[in-house]
């Protein structure tokens, strides 16, 4: 299969150049997977992946069009003709229809709103109500529903007539008449059943399902806690809106994670990096930096309260970095483990005194260990035995400062309901960097003097 | 809904000291979701939760017994009669079953396997060899299949029979006489087909697989892109194996941006942090923290080898945190970026010159912020405008280093094909720090002398 495909790509450009290209793609493109042909095309120009998309038809066309990322997206569609434009609106699923027309500029959005036609205008109005990163964000009205007092038999006739445009018909919700969500039965179970078996009988009445206000994050726990392959939601009057499929819920799980992961590392919101200059990258970084530096300039000022000890021994300077760091990343390892156990639901927040005692004997054992090599590396440096000591004690302090401060900022700030986005690990190295120059230069002073 | 289980809850324990508790847990349970079933029971003891199993009887007991972990599902295990042992490990699904069979003592599975009815047992023995994290050794071997030449309307009688055992129906593999994977048909595609239609001629023949030994992460990429529900495996002679579903994905997903976590905060490979004790835990992290701590000496060393020069301006020391911090925020940033943009794929290996452009200049611009705060700080701390103009040079000279060797370490490790867990973030700082210790008491050097 690689191979085939790895054939036709330069192959492509000058089909577009014949004038029976039409029926050139589509011979070619005839049994490729829509995801496949989108690999094959994505690095042609906007105009020319058009001329495909368009040459395919609207039912293998629009499938190759959603794999793009949106900005792409509207470059491409910028080339389609007013009908199709109107066409690819119409047909593409309703919850990625709407991001794309958010992402639409205004007039533009108003220019081509009126081709659609009347119903999808209203799904797209309903749609658009709903706040991003709630389930309503990211559901599609293209569900299977059939309603009680038909037969098995009756109810597989009906699904025949609804599967084409149904994003699946492997989950049919049953509602009443004030579309009031009452059971669900899976496709397996409707075919395995009696042809003469009510839908009411053979149907789960314990439906479980989300509010359309649900945060997506949970949605998508929800949905995979349970197995499901799509999960209904519904409003505040138990009316089915919507459904959210399973394949939307990798996103959220990637999504979610690049969040975490950008967040932590003191980043910014996630940006479209490759597509972004360095001026929009400076300035989703700069704050945090400013932020830190600032808390540097702490950390030099508590040295320079100590600058008199330090001018009479200048070794307690040789020691500053690797003080600094291991607290830094003493932190860093028991932060990461707290704050990827808090998302995946591993760490809860009742147990912040287990974690306390975890994280602080953690931190005399590893903080030990690193002390022993302090005081050795120190008693090689400078032949003082006092200054082995203030390294090593130093060393432990700092270390079980920053397993247990490392742990502790992500739960209290997650108690405190503070932005978790200020719980980066440059932060949190940062505070420990100013409490271990404290407590080092401190003992320094005590046991030297 | 919520409401119902928080009263089941505490009646859960009295009901087992019932004589008729069977009949009670069964009524209680009748309609209610296995997940629920376990959020309800988890944190009951062992012997209780294998009691509640036995009561649900096989089908149900066994949907509850998969969501709890592999070590809490062996306490459990020691519960059940020989009886029941036998028919969990003959009912779990076969991806689970293995997992679960390789974390018993050895000892332990030799006595149960022989109570397996054998069918299951060579199925056992088959999956065993797959290697962990292929996708071997997460497939299932409960797929649907159908022979060729066979009608849409027999092709659902069929499915109707295999049904009740199978993990999904809603893909169907279709395989020659040497189990070689022919085609695929969706049980969508099936049902709006005519029922005389012939299943050769409505089948994909393009069927998307993979191979039995590619990365279980590759598999769940391939599922997502294609938006699938499930993935055949087959083996070097395209036979079919097994598929995996979609069900897993999401956790592969979870388990790899985990593993890709921790690395990148340096706090070891994956370990079950609550059942964990300090010792474990501190075993897990006190090898990075040594090697940062020799990282750290190598600072000290350079500090070390300028000790002259800071002897005459004790001030240049207030400044060691600031610039090692701003280094190494700068190079977590960049590194954090370009990490996930690997793992996501947003960042390729040919963008190395793009990414290279885009972070020095990106350093430029942040760095020129950040030193102005710096030659300001220095000017009130010290009136010295050639401590101003060090410091500044450093800062700028510091957070480009950061931004480059933050962005390329990662894709350089990448290119080595060198072990990927030598990345972590503090790694890179104390890389970083070292480096910027020397660039600023060098620039020290040359302008105060």
């Amino acid at each position: 299969m690689k191979k085939s495909l790895s054939i036709i790509s330069p192959e492509i450009k000058e089909i577009l150049r014949l004038p029976n290209k039409k029926e050139k793609l589509n011979e070619i493109f005839a049994e490729i997977h829509p995801y496949d042909i989108f690999i094959l095309v994505k690095d042609l120009m906007p105009a020319e992946v058009a001329e495909i998309i368009t040459a395919l038809g609207i039912l293998k066309g629009i499938e190759v069009f959603e794999k793009f990322k949106i900005k792409k997206q509207r470059r491409i569609f910028r080339h389609f003709s007013q009908e199709w434009m109107a066409d690819v609106l119409e047909e593409m699923p309703p919850d990625e229809r709407v991001d794309f027309i958010k992402a639409l500029p205004e007039d533009r959005a108003e220019e081509i709103l009126p081709l659609v036609a009347q119903a999808e205008r209203n799904d797209i109005k309903k749609l658009m109500q709903f706040k991003e990163g709630t389930a309503g964000s990211i559901l599609t009205t293209e569900y299977a529903s059939l309603e009680r007092g038909i037969t098995a038999k009756e109810a597989l006739e009906k699904l025949k007539l609804q599967a084409p445009n149904r994003e699946t018909i492997y989950y049919i919700y049953i509602t009443d008449e004030g579309k009031k969500l009452i059971g669900f039965i899976s496709l397996k179970k409707l075919i395995v059943s009696r042809s003469d078996a009510l839908i009411n009988d053979i149907m789960n009445e314990k439906v479980i399902s989300v509010s359309v206000n649900e945060d997506k994050e949970i949605v998508a726990k929800k949905l995979s806690d349970y197995d499901f392959l799509a999960i209904p939601v519904v409003d505040d009057n138990s009316r089915l809106i919507g459904i959210v499929t399973v394949d939307d819920v990798v996103d959220v799980v990637i999504e979610e994670d690049t969040e975490d992961i950008l967040r932590y590392g003191a980043a910014g919101e996630y940006i479209d990096y490759m597509g972004s200059g360095p001026f929009q990258i400076a300035r989703q970084r700069i704050l945090w930096l400013l932020v830190l530096v600032i808390m540097g300039f702490v950390s030099g000022w508590v040295i320079q309260k100590y600058a008199f000890q330090l001018q009479a021994i200048i070794a307690l300077a040789f020691f500053i970095p690797v003080l600094t760091a291991s607290g830094g990343n003493a932190g860093t390892q028991s932060s990461t483990v707290v704050i990827r156990g808090l998302a995946t639901g591993e760490v809860k927040m009742k147990d912040v005194i287990k974690v306390l005692k975890k994280e602080m004997l953690t931190g005399v054992l590893v903080g030990a260990v690193m002390g022993i090599l302090g005081v050795v590396r120190a008693l090689i440096a400078n032949k003082s035995p006092l200054l082995g000591v203030t390294v090593g004690l130093a060393m432990v302090a700092t270390v079980i400062i920053g397993t247990t401060l490392g742990a502790m900022l992500p739960l209290l700030f997650k108690k405190l309901r503070l932005d978790p986005a200020l719980m980066s690990g440059p932060f949190i190295s940062s505070s420990i960097d100013v409490i271990s120059l404290f407590v080092y230069f401190q003992i320094s002073f005590l046991i030297i003097k």
